[in-house]
């Protein structure tokens, strides 16, 4: 049910029956304004969608707008999958982690880490992110946090954050044309490509990365590599994501590099859905095996061929790939006893 | 769905819900390599069982050999249970105790517990067994067990140990005749009764105990008795077994004779399948009845008549019986909400 991309099942087979803190990283980059460049929420509304998704996750109902985040196309949210595994098997704790978001989901309860960060902008405007800030503000997280539980699974939620991902894998330096992922079927590659060659055309060859990814990245991505920096191996951690997460080992690699560092990965994983492992339009595996150092990743091997749901067949045909976790989602409830079946069900449940 | 053998079910309802470490007592006696003596593995490759029970059981899939351990007439390894029962519901952890092994289980990030021991000669060969020594570090390994869990669930996977728990019972002055189960449905007495014999032979009346074990038990019979009095009463344990663990008990008992020494026994107890309890060719409970303190023991009332898989309707024919903490397992499935279909259901995915 948990198949590997790289390296093998024995750390996944460790987690199993285990406890998992749930971790959300949420931020909003302006690139998301850019008409057309995704399709991960509802036009105009494009920048409510990780509120929408933490709230859901949380509480099982939006409050920040009437309805649950859809792409044009009417796919919902992949939050749906996150929220079902919690509902049949609970994550032990959910914490978000505010990355810059437009507007604080309504979640009184809920442990939210506030970091004091702000929106970034358009990349092919610069972005404007305080990358050093933030990247020190992130390695100090992970340095004092003390998971409670036995690992951690980190999800996102940024809109177009495939974008700013791919510009910022091909900012430092990466070939990485045909590897990255949409949550489009049939990738606007027009503006997305027009859209990141504009902001590679602000980068300066001798830029140092952090000058780098202050005028192209998201604050997502800055924050998580200096998170696992920080957080150095001593808690087992999954990211729960696609080739965004992919593109976080690329900039800890990077920043590595830079520094002539290294760190042990053993506790180090990546876990995403079998509908980015099995995306023609990207390709999750090469990204992951441009890093130096090794890492266990793996997807879930999960879709909806159980169900007759015409938009959760939507997924099977490619137009939502990931996101809010659903694949480490996924990993936690096959790691605890849960069926397919189990899950489609309760996915359903919530499109009645 | 678990049912008395001895003593009263209010022990184990009490952990209904509870959380469980799973382990697992792992050693090789060289009495396997005496042709015919047990059924327990696959033809000269009985050695790799417990290598193999314990990869199947923490990841799936076996890696010192192509298959997972299968007998002679094709009846597979009582480890499918045991794994069935870890996807369903999972242990909270899984351990390993290797207590000599001829070939270590591949399984990266597992818990092994590695005490440094030696795989046993035959018993008609003497042993050679340092059995104070490692009775000595089994104690101390009791005393010092910080258990995360609510109990223990002790199972064990030593080829040809019927034999060697026999034999040992016999030695230490017990009327065990007829009481001892096989991995085989008729148990081939003439090659069993002829090294139990020789191995007798070697004895000398006025040898301690401790000599008596070195000389004619296994590893793990002498380990687990330790760890029990080193445990003290101080965590819950569920012997998961058959005979092997009553003798475990046997031994518990003679020590405990030899001694003048007691101890309280509300926290331990016994957990055997339905195959074993009904076992013709032996009698679990008048062992458990030999020990001059009492424990409640029970068994899984489980068995295959759910399925028409005729490799596992040989389990029901008497075929094979107990092992890898199978009945123990199967405990803790119904504990936690699992059924008799769920668990036909998942055993049988592993054979198609």
């Amino acid at each position: 049910m948990i198949k590997n991309i790289t390296g093998n099942i024995d750390f996944i087979e460790n987690l199993r029956g285990k406890k998992a803190t749930f971790m959300l990283a949420l931020s909003n980059t302006h690139t998301a304004n850019i008409p057309g460049i995704t399709q991960a929420g509802i036009p105009g509304m494009l920048h409510l969608t990780p509120t929408l998704d933490s709230e859901f996750v949380c509480l099982g109902e939006v409050r920040s707008l009437d309805n649950i985040a859809k792409t044009p196309k009417g796919v919902p949210t992949p939050a749906l999958i996150t929220r079902a595994v919690h509902l049949l098997h609970p994550y032990s704790r959910v914490e978000l982690l505010d990355l810059g978001l437009e507007v604080s989901p309504k979640i009184a309860y809920a442990k939210i880490h506030n970091f004091d960060m702000k929106p970034s902008r358009r990349i092919d405007d610069g972005a404007g992110i305080e990358a050093m800030e933030i990247f020190q503000k992130a390695v100090a997280f992970g340095q004092n946090y003390k998971c409670q539980d036995d690992y951690i699974i980190l999800g996102e939620s940024v809109p177009s954050g495939t974008t700013t991902a791919k510009a910022t894998a091909m900012a430092l330096g990466y070939d990485v044309e045909n590897k990255f992922s949409s949550s489009f079927k049939d990738v606007p590659d027009d503006i997305r490509t027009s859209t990141i060659n504009d902001a590679l055309k602000r980068i300066k060859k001798d830029d140092d990365i952090f000058n780098t990814l202050s005028s192209i990245s998201d604050n997502m991505l800055i924050f998580n590599a200096g998170f696992i920096l920080g957080l150095n191996n001593s808690t087992p951690i999954v990211l729960a994501g696609g080739t965004q997460m992919a593109c976080v080992l690329l900039v800890v690699n990077s920043i590595l590099k830079q520094m002539e560092g290294s760190i042990e990965t053993s506790n180090l994983s990546l876990c995403t859905t079998k509908w980015v492992n099995e995306d023609k339009n990207s390709d999750i595996e090469a990204l992951i095996n441009m890093c130096d150092f090794k890492v266990n990743t793996y997807y879930s091997d999960f879709d909806f061929s159980l169900s007759d749901h015409p938009a959760l067949k939507l997924y099977d045909e490619g137009e939502a790939k990931e996101g809010v976790g659903a694949g480490g989602a996924l990993m936690y409830g096959f790691l605890n006893g849960l069926s397919k079946e189990m899950i489609t069900a309760k996915v359903e449940s919530f499109l009645q």
